[in-house]
């Protein structure tokens, strides 16, 4: 294997996160040849003329039998069960890595496979958008973007490397963290948000959409993600996201007392404490206000 | 007076938003004149460099002598007294109008004021930021917004009309609601999330802001306000902030319940349901990410 370059690619599921996958392999030419599954023939083709793959197939067992590595990009409901097909289908060894935004859940069903536990490599861009479909996706998206890679005592150390170099290829800065951390951490960082936006969604009434300026605008913009998608993920992350939801309850009723008390300093301190880890999430992550969520 | 020039306007208070006043005034030719009034001489000075005013004065009762409108840009724990302090010293009639996120308390002290009842105007121009100060004015800040002009059956029918025509010369969209309605209202739209905002950030702990990605981004951006003046606001719109976040509590609990039962069927209903109101409002303002909060 080169450092540079990748075989055959395949990726399952060719919407905006499968589909930038194959963007950026295709503009960046890192692949021979970059493979779409899916189901519908017809997103498949809307895929190839969009330049996000070269060909697609609907036979996941056909079309990963010469990948080097496959990337499965399905709702987070399905991702073992692909992987398992890819892990009996693919020529040995294959790196076989996702793109699911829960680990912990998806890996632990792996790891009873035998096939499924030495090739797979968890991994979870923190890319996207509340957009669906491969008419969304960009070559660009997984640029300055953090890849979280989710290796076990169980994970083979070979494909370990592979799978770093394979999401940094497309831009990604890789980080790694066990499954469980990794899904606490983004029950707060990604999931909890989504559950606020579709809340603070749900309080505001129609008739006063016209009154919902900038900060209405910011709060609820993922409250347009899918619904089943994102039904998909906090079930499998259900503990870590009813945590953060319990723990953001409690810096609200912090702030709701404050202000039933009218204590005028206590709301300016949580208020500055709020801005100051605000800022310094800029500091890190940079502040552009590109598509790369969740 | 003609249609569509002002003589001599007044702005107290030259932060981002009497500043953008300021910066559309001067580059639409609107007025004779653009005075800024604060009590820093060298924040004044920034402003006219910037383009913002024409001149600076630190003394309000003498820059309002010959103001035709007057516009009090000030923190709403303080727009009462300014407007009072113009009322008093501005030739009569003048234009009083403000750019406060509340009403009713600056409303009802300002009616106990016979002058001031009689030639104020309640605005608040749905536009702003997360940040302060007249470096980050722009002149059309107020373009494609929406403005609420604050009316009671006090409030003078010529004066109403004076302000309808300088807050749509800014290219405000206008519309009317007396002030308890677009407390309530606001309080939903407006205050809700940068409450929210602030919570999601202090829930969050500094070591995980790494990935913190785009639904974090977007609903936290608020939360880096001025924490000073959001406490104001708070207070000042108090019991309509309270039933917000009561709303917005009893929403999270039916996320919450059907996390919990794992009833996949109702997260989706509920989550179709906050993409409708989500999308409608972009059907009704417009989807730009442009600067315009709150």
């Amino acid at each position: 294997m080169e450092s540079e370059r990748f075989g055959t690619v395949v990726i399952v599921g060719v919407g905006l996160i499968g589909g930038s996958i194959g963007a950026a392999l295709r503009t960046r030419q890192l692949a021979d040849r970059v493979i779409g599954v899916g189901r519908d023939q017809g997103r498949l083709q809307e895929a190839v003329q969009l330049g996000a793959i070269d060909s697609g197939s609907t036979d996941l067992s056909t079309a990963v039998v010469d990948a080097e590595v496959a990337v499965v990009c399905t709702p987070v409901s399905r991702i073992a069960q692909d992987v398992r097909s890819i892990a009996r289908s693919a020529r040995d060894p294959v790196l076989i890595t996702d793109a699911g935004s829960t680990k912990q859940q998806i890996i632990s069903t792996l790891e009873a496979d035998e096939r499924s536990r030495r090739l797979f490599v968890g991994a979870h861009p923190l890319a996207g958008s509340e957009r669906r479909g491969v008419a969304h996706a960009r070559h660009n998206l997984f640029e300055n973007s953090v890849c979280v890679l989710t290796p076990t005592d169980q994970t083979s150390d070979q494909q370990l490397i592979e799978a770093d170099r394979f999401w940094s290829s497309l831009g990604c800065r890789t980080i790694r963290l066990n499954p469980e951390d990794h899904d606490r951490a983004l029950g707060r960082t990604s999931h909890l948000p989504h559950v606020l936006a579709s809340a603070l969604a749900l309080t505001v009434p129609i008739d006063e959409l016209q009154l919902a300026a900038g900060s209405y605008r910011d709060g609820t913009r993922v409250a347009a993600s899918d619904p089943a998608l994102w039904a998909d993920i906090f079930l499998e992350n259900k503990d870590s996201v009813l945590g953060a939801i319990s723990e953001f309850e409690a810096q609200l009723d912090q702030l709701r007392e404050a202000i039933e008390l009218g204590n005028r300093g206590r709301l300016i301190e949580l208020g500055a404490q709020a801005r100051d880890l605000r800022l310094r999430r800029d500091e890190v992550l940079g502040s552009t206000h590109a598509v790369n969520d969740p």
